[in-house]
């Protein structure tokens, strides 16, 4: 059994952009945290909702019909199948929770598309 | 679609402890929130892994072997069939994650179980 989790130990680990750390797993889903700066690509993904929770800063996730503007302690569910975009100015902590099997780029695949993501 | 969720606005909205409210739902499971105060009683959950992030204040989990210790910022994944018991000396908010099948004492029928969970 894991041990507890604290986030902004684990927020130290690492520094890399729009690049999901594994931080946790159950019931066929991932508990993940990623820091984000600048803007990512625009995709969706078909089979999966994603939850997006700011941890600390601001992010905000660009949709077809509006903006959804989230800073700490606020969350916002993207269905599956609706297009998204996720931009920050300023550097972001995010907390995200997926099934096991969502790639971050969804649909799209691009040169930022990680294939292996990494527990720490 | 839902709109964002504010997780300081949502707490405002009840009082009772021990009693869990829905705020989302994705991929079968549950986003939902509760307050919490004095001991809770020792369950298990036979087929699903709980998550219990705390907000605000702290939380310990009794296990039958250790107690762990929960403050802001930090959470804890309960295996399933794990016995657990939550413990608040004082008010707790904590965010939890668990199927939608989920029923918040477990394989246990007490006085406090809850058939119909509310949204908020």
């Amino acid at each position: 059994m894991m041990d507890k989790i604290n986030l902004q130990q684990k927020f130290l680990l690492f520094n890399e952009y729009w690049t999901p750390k594994i931080i946790g797993e159950l019931n066929e889903q991932y508990v993940k945290l990623a820091k984000a700066k600048g803007e990512f690509v625009w995709h969706k993904h078909d089979e999966e909702d994603e939850l997006f929770m700011v941890i600390k800063g601001s992010l905000t996730i660009k949709l077809r019909d509006r903006d959804v503007q989230l800073t700490e302690g606020e969350l916002f569910m993207v269905p599956k199948g609706v297009e998204h975009k996720p931009v920050a100015l300023e550097e972001v902590h995010v907390l995200l929770f997926e099934p096991k099997a969502t790639k971050h780029t969804g649909d799209v695949k691009s040169e930022i598309t990680v294939e292996d993501q990494e527990w720490i």
